[in-house]
C-alpha cells in the first residue's frame, strides 16, 4: 500500500483500452440487490467492498474513471470481498477482473493507495452514510474507497456491457442526483491530496 | 504534525469551558469582507486560510465543535495565516486566539493532524470548489482544514459572543442548507478515519 499526499496523473491518452467478454451485473433490479445482499448477510455477516478511484488528467484537471452501464448508472471499480480477504488484495483481484486483459502479463500492477471514504449501510436498503448511525450495532455494509495509483502507460480490458468514462472533477461535484452520494463527494475527499498534472 | 488513521475522541464532559472578551468578526456584511478580501489580495495576494475540526463524543458518535454567531451562522475555529506564516503555526496561533486562555500556562498544547480538505475561492465571490476549477490561474482563496487532535483534558476559553457547540457528525451531513458546502461535508472527509471512542 503507497501512502502519499501527492498524485501523479497521466494524461488519458497515455493509457490503451480494448474490450472483453461481458460482466453481467448478478442482479437485475434493486430489490433483488437487496435480497440478495439479505441471504449474503444469514451466511457471512456484513458486506465489505472496496472500490477504487483511478485518476487520470485532461487539461489539467483531475477526472475519475468509471464504470457506466446501460445510459445512465455509473460505478466505481471494485465490489464484495471474500469472507477474510484482505481489503488491498481483494481491491486488486476485482480491479483486475472489471480493468484488466484476462492474460496475466497484461495486468496492470495495482498500486493500492490511501482510503479516502468509507460508507455504511444500516439496513438493507440503498442509502449509506459517511459515518455508522448511531444506535446501530449491526451495520448490513461496510464500503471502502482507495485511491489507485496508476502508472504512466497501462492497457485496461474494459468488459463489452460496460463504458470506461473519464469524468472530470467538476462534473461530479454537487452532482448527486446523477452520481449519487458516494461518487459525487469524491472531489471533496480528494482535495486534500496534491495533483501532479504530467503532460504527455 | 501528527499523521494517524485513528482519532481518540474524549467525551465533551471531560473539557472545561470559560469565556473570555468578544472576537468582533472583522466585517458586518459579506459584501465588506470580499471588498476587504480584494483590497488585501491587491497587496498580499492569494489569501491562505486554516481551520481546525475539532472532535469530542457523546454517546459514542462523534461530534465536531464549531463557534456560533448570532442565531444562524456556523464556522469552524481558525482564520487567515499572515504573509509566509507556516500553515501549522498559524493554525495553532488562530485556534489560541480564539479558543484558549489568554494565560500562556493555561493553553491547550495543539496536536494539528492531517489535512481533510482543500477549499478554492476562484473569485471574490462566496462560492468555494474542492479543486481550482479549469482555466483559473489567480485563485483567490485557499483553506485548508485540518483535524486537531485533543488532549483527555483542555480548558477552553470561549469569545463572550460566540457559543461553541458540539454537532454531530449526523446533524451535518447532507445538510447544506444550515452548514454550508465546507462544514456540511465534513462527514464525507472525516469517513476514512477510525475513532477511537474514549468513555469519561
Amino acid at each position: 500500500m503507497v501512502s502519499s499526499a501527492v498524485v501523479n496523473t497521466y494524461p488519458l491518452s497515455s493509457y490503451t483500452f480494448g474490450a472483453k467478454e461481458p460482466k453481467m451485473e448478478k442482479d437485475t433490479s434493486v430489490a433483488d440487490r437487496l435480497a440478495r445482499m439479505k441471504v449474503n448477510y444469514m451466511k457471512e455477516g456484513m458486506r465489505t467492498s472496496v472500490e477504487g478511484v483511478l485518476l487520470v488528467q485532461e487539461h489539467n484537471h483531475p477526472h475519475i474513471l468509471l464504470l457506466q452501464i446501460g445510459n445512465t448508472f455509473c460505478k466505481l471499480p471494485g465490489g464484495r470481498l471474500k469472507l477474510g480477504e484482505n481489503e488491498i488484495e481483494g481491491l486488486k483481484r476485482k480491479l483486475s477482473s472489471k480493468l484488466a486483459a484476462n492474460s496475466p502479463g497484461l495486468e496492470p500492477d495495482w498500486q493500492i493507495g490511501e482510503c479516502v471514504a468509507t460508507w455504511w449501510r444500516p439496513n438493507f436498503e440503498t442509502i449509506m452514510y459517511p459515518y455508522c448511525p448511531p444506535h446501530i450495532t449491526k451495520p448490513k455494509e461496510c464500503k471502502k474507497l482507495f485511491i489507485v495509483h496508476l502508472s504512466e502507460k497501462e492497457y485496461f480490458a474494459v468488459p463489452k456491457n460496460l463504458k470506461l468514462l473519464a469524468v472530470p472533477l467538476f462534473e461530479l461535484y454537487d452532482n448527486v442526483q446523477r452520481y449519487g452520494p458516494v461518487i459525487s463527494t469524491i472531489p471533496q475527499q480528494l482535495s486534500r491530496f496534491q495533483f501532479n498534472m504530467i503532460q504527455s
